[in-house]
């Protein structure tokens, strides 16, 4: 059963990306919410806020939490969060008078931004290698080809002759600024989320900030104050998945023109049709621009969430929820594709 | 393991529906798939194509037909499509003489589209009904305070007064006019695709016509010629969608404002916070809004789409399959909160 | 001094089209405006609201009226809307007795909103013809070339030969659909909008249907109970308008890619390259690929403007004052560029 | 005559901005383009390409060149850019034998890109300093109100008291972000755009860097190779302007949300209503909104524009055209009527 082509049972053969799936799992996404409690009680005994041996329980119990996900599911459906539910299983997890100490001074919101920073920031780890990889590959081929002749195009008209490496440059170069900027993001960028009921940290008074710092030290985390309603980040990360689907739909848009043109590429691989068994599509090619046009229209609905009333807004905050982790789909699929299709290039411009 | 929130384990419980999930499951896809594969058989032998016995064996195959979906998988990341794989695997499963009569004809966007077009009819056929719930829902409360007094606010302000009844016409009147939009589509809208390799049904020769003809009849959809390349149909299935969450989207606003204002409206349910016990969140009206938002969103993709160059388009149909699919899971979700919401009603207007 | 490229003294002359502005000139949108209060003081006189020769003296003054534009500037920047400045104008050129009765029982959106519907039927009219000077065009093209081979290509590759017959109906259809779509919007959707202060039209009391049924028929509009808060007619109109774009924009991407295929199609006209004399560039054709892009996005606003919260908001209503006419604008330059590139056909096909 | 909000004669009472409004007219438009064929000529004369005497001649033309609008209006239908035109009346302005070096080794791109570049920065620079104004005023009432108290609302819902300061961070740290961002794109971000026909500066061989360099240096803009079909810049600076108007349409919100609450702010200002003298509507906090919704739909279609074929792309270079200036626009609005909207506050909070 699935609405996205990314982990759909067969769709994801194209579509899909095993690594980055992997951190939108159930699995991952609890994983990284449970490192929050376990790191905030680790922050909190430190500081002195609740006793060591109840840091110690509950980062004992999230690592053997094995999750009721149906009363997950109900808790979703009543509270408009899973954090609640989450927090009463691993209370019962903790027992004892450690329990009490689960979560505190926390909201829900902590925990649900902080997992999905935790789990952004790793897929822009694995996106700068990803561009790494795909930039090498284009590099080949500037060793193989690079000083052959590509007729140049403009405007849909051939204009004069460029070499090959001229186009190479102009797939290359974005991607490592796009790399650069993902490198810039893990280090600053992906910050702990931690505010309390109303942003204001209220239960922790003058320990709130230390407490913090500790909690994204704990995390690799950047530490800022809370962002609840500041969603900058999340729309700044969203643009830079968009850039590299962008730079990445030109190549592939340029590849498919070369295709149909006929004379100055060629590919492996390639598809088949059902019908015209002497076809060779240049899927992975289209399939960027697709991409490409999915993520330039999510990022639209990302940045309408910026738009986030007061310390909390359920309708702008469900929006990020539904988009965030489609673009590193699509960022993911990209990737992997155009590590493909470059791979595929047998051939490139003319003597 | 999921990026869509509208089947994600838990996320679901908030943002999933049941009977519209299953419609995007794959299962119901393959199945739609092998009712295009067996009634084109059926519509072909009815014509003299392909002999009665192959349509008859084709028919029983694909009723017990249990599909490898890791080949399709496999197959799709080679061709792009998954059509060419299940033919191969239906085509084993008829064997003998009749395999060859398989698909014949027809192309593998036929397959996927008309399957896209049965999922969405029935799914339209749904909404049509689920807003029907919706209004008498909304009519009940009219019948219960529709007399009653509200505050009418204009540009986020107190105005002059009006009756509960006149707030309630706002919300139900557009979903009356969707509802009859869609039964309207369910009638015309839906149309078989049936174009073979380049549109032109080639093969069929001078029994195109006819046996698309049947084959629209037996798939119970419009007999329309081909419409590889003309995305209309996909596009403005797609502005109804987003006229239908649009308008649940003002009737979330306005609850979620009137539950802030908090004198006018009492509502049951409502969801817990991890940090503030006190509170009743009117997460549904909140959601109805970001879903509103989500297909506003996703519109702008599929009108992308219609840029579908040339015979097919494997970048303009990709977007497609990236979005449909998403945009009547946003629409099943909203449909059901606002059915919730408008029950959760226990009191509007003052007296 | 000028933000859009359709009305740019200079970039006009590629995007912009006299007829469609002519609509959106402030003289267009202040007469819309005066024609609302006229007809309304003659629908009010004969039931009886007003004196027959207020009404009288009203229609008198619109007919004469001549704005000071920059007062209304002035308005427009204290109260968010142009109409309470310009009645206020109105009043005073009325003078007497029958100034009182200006504008009685409307509201400023009962103004602007019929405004946009007169303007918007005046402009559906105007493309619905064009659609059908683009389909003459390409019939023409038809009988002309039908009959010749094009090489049918299906995901950017060769595929089977179709006829030019064949491609033009993928782009002729469309076309007609979308024309027959419009004409039948001239016929229902564009309706009177008339409910004054909060919608309840409270000021007419039992008059209120009949006055607004009277200013229906004087305005030839729709005659619907007011629509303040319920956007779907503007957000279908722009559905509609995005069609006739993105079908255009297939059209024009089709010929592109002909063009620089080079040996299926000849062109007249094409533009000129500053560097390189020799070239002759598919302009109309990528333009009206990015018209159709360009509403493919702008599209997804005007449904972010069906969350219209309460009685009226001033955040969802500006966003239509901001995409409407730039809708229009895109789809009479994409009107008009379709059928310059249709008539600028030499050639298509092979013999 | 303006399909734009931003410059019409009346709605840019509201929605205009007169700074901001001069970088898109006509005159600031070819004065930048000018600037751009002055300081070529220099930089080529410079490095010995052509004589001192013809780069002399050149920027005096400039100085005093007056253009021909009708005859630019002209070209642009032609040649799809104004620039063949532009050039055929300077070069007729400059006369004799320095005509033949006007625009020596460039393109129409590199001088309608960097004139954007040059008046993008000037606008970078503008509204940094008027995000800086915007703090100012907030921090003023951070002085005057900051110890006050506001009930923190969470999802709709009174929450738990927090402080005015509290609720002005969220709004003040934003800006300060964006201040910083727009400050270090004017150091880097801004780049001169020469490649030349096919983006290999063929006709400047060896010096091809070094005029470049020169070029970039006299226009007070980045040097870096041509950028012609990687379009990363121009989205990157779309995003930051909607950061931009996505925080003060969350400023925005607020304010309208506690307008209508009633209790906790005094505004002064608004706007008055033709039929409800009583209201002061809070028309600039809702119109933030709307900017801010704007700007986030206009932003997809920049980033659709990063799939920029080939050397050049009329289709995706185009729809930049019609989408910057207007995101420009929406910006100098909304930090015009934040800083008004924030200097308008008379109270806020409880003692």
């Amino acid at each position: 059963m699935t609405y996205s082509a990314f982990d759909h049972p067969y769709l994801s053969g194209l579509l899909g990306d095993e690594a980055v799936a992997a951190e939108f799992s159930t699995a991952a996404d609890i994983h990284a919410m449970l490192s929050f409690e376990a790191a905030l009680a680790r922050a909190e005994a430190i500081h002195g806020v609740i006793p060591e041996s109840a840091a110690d329980r509950i980062t004992e119990a999230c690592r053997g939490f094995s999750p009721d996900v149906a009363a997950l599911r109900r808790g979703m459906a009543v509270d408009g969060v899973v954090v609640p539910e989450l927090v009463r299983q691993l209370r019962a997890t903790v027992g004892g008078e450690a329990a009490a100490h689960v979560h505190f001074g926390a909201t829900s919101q902590d925990v649900i931004d902080t997992s999905l920073m935790l789990r952004m920031k790793a897929v822009a780890e694995l996106f700068a290698t990803r561009l790494g990889d795909v930039v090498s590959v284009l590099e080949e081929c500037d060793d193989q080809w690079g000083e052959r002749t590509l007729m140049g195009r403009t405007r849909m008209q051939a204009a004069i002759p460029i070499t090959v490496s001229d186009r190479l440059r102009t797939w290359i170069e974005p991607l490592l600024d796009h790399k650069d900027r993902l490198e810039a993001m893990e280090r600053d960028l992906f910050a702990v989320q931690f505010g309390g009921a109303a942003g204001t940290l209220d239960k922790l008074q003058d320990k709130a900030e230390d407490v913090r710092a500790t909690l994204a030290e704990e995390l690799a985390l950047a530490d800022f104050p809370q962002w609840h309603s500041q969603r900058s980040e999340v729309a700044d990360f969203a643009n830079a998945l968009s850039l590299v689907t962008g730079s990445l739909g030109k190549f592939g848009q340029d590849i498919a023109l070369m295709a149909q043109q006929g004379d100055e590429i060629e590919l492996a691989g390639g598809g088949g049709s059902s019908a015209m068994p002497h076809k060779q599509n240049p899927v992975a090619a289209e399939v960027l621009v697709a991409l490409a046009r999915f993520n330039a229209t999510q990022l639209s609905g990302v940045h309408h969430a910026l738009v986030h009333e007061q310390e909390r807004s359920g309708a702008a905050w469900t929006l990020e929820w539904l988009i965030m982790p489609q673009m590193a789909g699509a960022t993911a699929a990209a990737l992997r594709l155009a590590a493909e299709l470059a791979g595929n290039i047998r051939r490139l411009g003319s003597a």
